[in-house]
């Protein structure tokens, strides 16, 4: 399948969802909509994925384009009105629309009947199955080894260490599989729940229902964890999936350098150890788990300062520690099996 | 208002949406529906709230009723098909009908078309409201004291906690408000956020505005808290409910020998102080706060019993406890403000 990346001012900092495409899906790429970069190229910033142009809106786009996936999700979820015309625009050439938002574009009556009009697919991730439930706390009975992503904050690459973890795995002849929570990894894996959106009283229940799908096909699950137990406002979230995923082991993901809860800066990031703590702490009464290695964004950083944080970091974690994108996750799948 | 409560097979340590009603409610309890338990009265269950006939359905319900108010929350929220006959009896005699169910009796084709005739109203209390967001972690600001009261448990007291404690402060001349966050509290109220059945990212969000909203008003504010942290299922909501409200203090509430988490029996709840802990730990990267007293519910205990075993509690989370409903909420008032 041929998308489009919509990322307007937003590539590839502020574009998690475009920039995790990019790097695991197996769509290709034909334009990224950032009108910021218009004339650019993604290898102009990002080196190690596919390369497409950067484009200014969907008119831009060159060749023909089966979907119009929306790349970046600004806090709250909200859809930009300014992005309404390469919305507009995609449905009128006859392209599906992939939205991550929590404004579902499929509620929206332009978007709705124009999609009608042009018989094309809007696709809301994020919309939550209708079958829900309460987690039952059986979780633990699968078979597979079960690996959770966790962060010190948000964009913090436990997705990208996820996918990581699992190509690792995958590359050793181990069958591994990811359990994706959110709007990125589903379009990756073109699978599984966005749990922030579930109502809060089915979020662990949502996990729990997915690990125990994956994991009767499969001897290693990595569940894509969100947000922080830190968190002022997301920490439900990561709760959720803490308690409904029971994991076996726990990958705690950091940026090197973060001090602060990010777009919440008066919120200090708690000394790593003892973020450590409150994760093993919050999981024991559903389940044991213990923090097993550590993945350390170290991109801002030069090679020399990058292997001393990664020392620095498996110190304070007390655990073995890297960059998976950086470096490769071997080291972390080596603490994990 | 005259109302019935629906509370079949449950009333009433089963219905504790019933019971709340008729403790705290302003509505006028004409009759409680419990095939169960038809022919005997409220008073031969609970002598110390207001009393009417139990009956067995709809149709035994005497006198005019402005409305059926579902009274009991079974797990996992959904409607139980076996009370189709009442609700639909209730609409026929021109009754609204008050549910608080994950299930939306107003996405209820037959029950939709029977209000539409009958004129009347469905209101699904847990509909949460369409311009919710994330929390911006600003609760703190509010010039209002906030207490959050909190659980090892479901139904270990915390609606009637939070109600008493509201209740003692208004007889001490302070300007006491709830903020209800679950279907009982929100009858009580005719105010309030379901906010279990919030989407988990706006679990906080919705608590944080509930927060600013009576914090303009009022001098103290008492959150009502839902779950437990240490709930397999539900912690999400007891999280997001927790780092939203940023309260200045905690009262945790617990059943004298309770000790699993109840239809999850596998899950022992932890010693008493590790829940302290958790809950003081798990606050401190939003907003420190302590447990700074206890209510313990000992319904089931004789004077002697309760009294040793508050003496217990008390010592157990080292700070003052009391049962608010056996004796009153002065003491856990003295250790708040």
């Amino acid at each position: 399948m041929n998308v489009a990346l919509l990322a307007h001012e937003g590539f590839p900092d502020r574009a998690k969802t475009a920039v995790g495409v990019l790097r695991y899906a197996e769509y290709e790429v034909c334009a990224v909509l950032d009108r910021e970069h218009a004339g650019e190229r993604v290898r102009d910033h990002l080196p190690d994925v596919q390369d497409a142009p950067i484009v200014a809106g969907i008119e831009d786009v060159p060749e023909r384009v089966d979907a119009l996936v929306i790349g970046i999700a600004p806090i709250g979820g909200d859809f930009d009105e300014r992005w309404r015309p390469d919305v507009r625009g995609a449905i009128e050439r006859g392209c599906d629309v992939l939205a991550g938002l929590h404004y579902f574009l499929a509620e929206d009556d332009e978007f709705a009947a124009l999609a009608d009009e042009h018989g094309v697919e809007l696709r809301d991730l994020r919309r939550p199955p209708d079958d829900l439930t309460v987690a039952e706390g059986r979780a633990r009975e699968v078979d597979a080894d079960v690996v959770l992503t966790v962060g010190t904050d948000c964009s913090t690459g436990k997705m990208t260490t996820s996918a990581e973890l699992v190509a690792a795995a995958r590359e050793r002849g181990i069958d591994a599989a990811l359990v994706p929570t959110g709007q990125t990894g589903v379009l990756i894996e073109d699978w599984g729940i966005v749990v922030d959106r579930t109502a809060s009283d089915f979020t662990a229940g949502a996990v729990e229902r997915m690990v125990r799908e994956r994991g009767a096909d499969h001897d290693l699950l990595v569940v894509e964890g969100q947000g922080s137990i830190t968190h002022p406002a997301y920490s439900a979230v990561t709760c959720g999936i803490l308690h409904g995923a029971m994991p076996d082991a726990l990958v705690l993901c950091h940026e090197a350098g973060r001090e602060a809860i990010h777009g919440y800066e008066p919120f200090a990031i708690p000394p790593v150890p003892e973020v450590v703590s409150l994760y093993e702490d919050l999981a024991a009464p559903v389940a044991e788990t213990t923090v097993a290695a550590g993945a350390l964004n170290t991109a801002d950083l030069d090679e020399g300062e990058a292997n001393r944080a990664i020392i620095e970091y498996a110190t304070a974690i007390d655990a073995p520690a890297t960059d998976p994108v950086r470096f490769d996750a071997a080291e972390l799948l080596d603490a994990l099996v």
